[in-house]
């Protein structure tokens, strides 16, 4: 459920003139042209549009399912992937599995380890605690040329090969595309199973693919709830702009990055979303920063998201959200039920300072900080919206994820920018094979070396 | 090591006219004036700058190695605490800990677990797998009043008590204020192994007091070269800014702020330091981000810090930073050499995408994506500079932490404010006592639920 109560609490008469209803009328066309359009071109492969129909993919799942079967009784799964092969799953497990998985004795489902960086110590420590024997990994790369996926990938192979021999070909898991890139014909080859994330679909907007789906199933959270959820607010994507949700935050977000607000702090309240904050700033930033629009005028676009949590970070950021520039929109996610609804014990009856806590639940106090927080930004001007979810479970988490893709998109379009591709990480790529040596980059490495560049 | 290069490479001529050299010696006499000034008031309690002299302070460290003596044959620390109370001790430890230490059968050091928010399914679930009977639990907080540490503080209390009986009250240790509040009396009554905080040291600026340190050493790292390093940084303090890295990275987050980089992007190139840029954040949001100037101006000053990871936001967060707005400095963190050195195999001799990378490790991967994205982003005109670490260790981590409050408070003297208070947070508190039913709160209670605001 989305609220705005705090947006226009904050706006009316003091920031900039904008006034949320007037604006909604005034955009409400715009936005509903802007959602039509994409919803035409999603079944262009070269739109990036897929995500829309993953929701309702039940073929996909099934697909996933028969190999994840094979692996349901190891005891955990190594995923090696970067950005969006790993930011879905992260923000999935952390949501849905119990929050100390990894340490129970009687865990359902395997400890997922997600290897997104290249550091060297982090992974050969993760090899070092875990039995080859009982590991499956799952290299994600559509290309299979991502140095940091593959250079991981290799790792791997050593170690699972040493340990188990030939076999260890039926313990990588290749998730790529169907036909394009070097990681196909060589988990082919090699006999790996694989699984295929479509070509229309990036990987920002990978999440509902076999790219999150791999690790959600065998982590056995709640996948059809998820896609459910997902499928629920596509379902709503049509609807007039009035009554809808996610052209309305499109909207604000919008608004408030042509007025100046240049970064969007997405802040959730309840600890299991934290990596939320993390795959929609991945999201939101690779899509909206660009340089260029589709005319190829320079636009220089995007807000930069800033991730938070609440109420950890009112102890750490919320002085300078409060006091400092007027210079972010910010977006709640509030929890209207924690799973257990666990009581705050009254276990100093005789403390002021404690007691009235008596027959609260955490869930309530977490809450209180929400609302309480959001007033004093709003009495300060700054102006925020809120995402409430009924609990953390599939469906609900299914349906903010769908939401906030869409809302991406929408934005896209009401900035006429490409928001499915990332021309802008290129150089670093070619910067990088220059540094490392890697043939056919020779004269730029030799430009490099002249400037005083090293790795 | 500070390293300007990538600074003066993307400045010369190109933004706003800013010529690094020229400004460093404009400067040099107020950055100098600066300093001398903070260590000619670090002796006055109400200036809050107690935390100079931690580094030297042997007699502290004495004091908590004496009470983690007694629980060092314990599995599992608890800490309770939020933002300056925790962010300080998980920095430590996810730096210098093996990075799963929590997952190792042979563990040399406690797991410590940071309950740093009011989500019930995270305390639950904790309490669920930790054993009562070999854990100790630390909550800290100045004043005893902190709701969020204090309500976890009564769910740990019941759960030692039920399995302990009259025995828990040796398993909490309270680490506050050693005079003022209500936990230290409530400790003492109970009798509670207790830790101090000196009254001249903020949250933010605690981690070498017994806030972090009892964390570190009951985790079994290396407490000496921590307090050792930092000593390193703050010698330095008063040398001439022409030489001092310390000023001279002040003055760079000084004058970017002056000139609209309303953000600072603090991005290490190493998972182990990842938690590093957490505290950071907060040290900065909340020292600089204030309404009012020491004169009482209003000023509303303080760039938001913005934490990222390296190489791993390259596939999020670098399309924006490239392409997007002019609106960041960057501050990259390098590490000369990772733990290990771990090479990277050469295990698909075949593929042209991956066998270039034989001979090297993943530390040089790391290096030269880092490398190539200080470049990158200079070429397309955005500021950054670097501190260089010769390796993740104690001395190195406990230098430049040290250097990293030296910088805030200097920005701080800069711009004129005081950069050791937080009025901004208290709003918050007092409407959250509101909204939870506090007595004595009634009036503004009534007065939010008049407004429909509610928990």
């Amino acid at each position: 459920m989305l609220n705005l109560h705090y947006l226009q609490k904050s706006n009316i008469g003091v920031d900039q003139g904008l006034e949320w209803d007037t604006e909604l009328k005034a955009y409400a066309q715009k936005l509903e042209d802007a959602a039509k359009a994409l919803v035409a071109r999603k079944d262009l492969e070269s739109e990036y549009l897929g995500w829309m129909d993953l929701p309702y993919d039940t073929e996909t799942l099934e697909g996933v399912r028969q190999v994840a079967a094979q692996f349901e009784h190891f005891t955990d799964l190594i995923v090696l992937g970067i950005g969006g092969s790993s930011l879905g799953g992260i923000t999935i497990l952390s949501a849905l599995q119990h929050p100390y998985h990894n340490l129970k004795s009687d865990r359902d489902g395997l400890r997922v380890h997600f290897v997104d960086n290249v550091d060297g110590d982090v992974i050969s420590g993760l090899l070092e605690v875990l039995d080859p024997k009982t590991t499956v990994v799952n290299v994600i790369s559509k290309s299979g040329t991502t140095t940091e996926t593959m250079s991981a990938y290799l790792a791997c192979k050593v170690w699972l090969e040493a340990a188990l021999g030939a076999e260890f070909t039926g313990r990588i898991v290749a998730t790529t595309d169907p036909k394009k890139g070097i990681l196909r014909p060589l988990a082919e080859k090699v006999g790996y199973p694989t699984l295929s994330v479509p070509p229309s679909v990036g990987g920002r907007f990978s999440v509902f693919t076999a790219v999150g789906l791999l690790p959600a199933v065998l982590g056995k959270i709640d996948v059809e709830g998820l896609l459910r959820g997902a499928a629920r607010a596509q379902d709503e994507f049509l609807e007039p702009a009035a009554k809808n949700p996610h052209l309305q935050a499109a909207l604000a977000l919008h608004l408030y990055g042509l007025r100046g607000k240049n970064m969007v702090v997405f802040m959730p309240y309840s600890s299991r979303l934290r990596f939320l904050a993390d795959w929609f700033a991945q999201l939101w930033a690779e899509s909206l920063g660009k340089a260029v629009d589709k005319n190829g005028s320079e636009v220089h676009s995007g807000t930069t998201p800033v991730k938070t949590l609440g109420t950890t970070d009112q102890h750490s950021q919320v002085q300078l959200y409060r006091e400092g520039p007027n210079d972010k929109l910010f977006i709640f996610v509030k929890v209207q039920n924690t799973g257990k609804n666990t009581p705050i014990p009254n276990a100093e009856p005789d403390q002021p300072d404690m007691n009235y806590l008596e027959g609260k639940t955490f869930g309530t106090l977490m809450n209180a900080e929400l609302a309480a927080t959001a007033n004093a930004l709003a009495d300060a001007q700054k102006p925020s919206f809120m995402w409430t979810l009924e609990r953390v479970d599939g469906e609900n988490l299914g349906y903010l994820m769908q939401s906030l893709m869409l809302q991406t998109a929408v934005v896209g379009e009401l900035l006429g920018i490409n928001a499915f591709d990332q021309p802008g990480v290129e150089l670093g790529k070619v910067l990088t094979y220059a540094l490392m040596g890697r043939p056919g980059y020779e004269k730029l490495a030799a430009e490099l070396e002249a400037a005083g560049v090293k790795a």
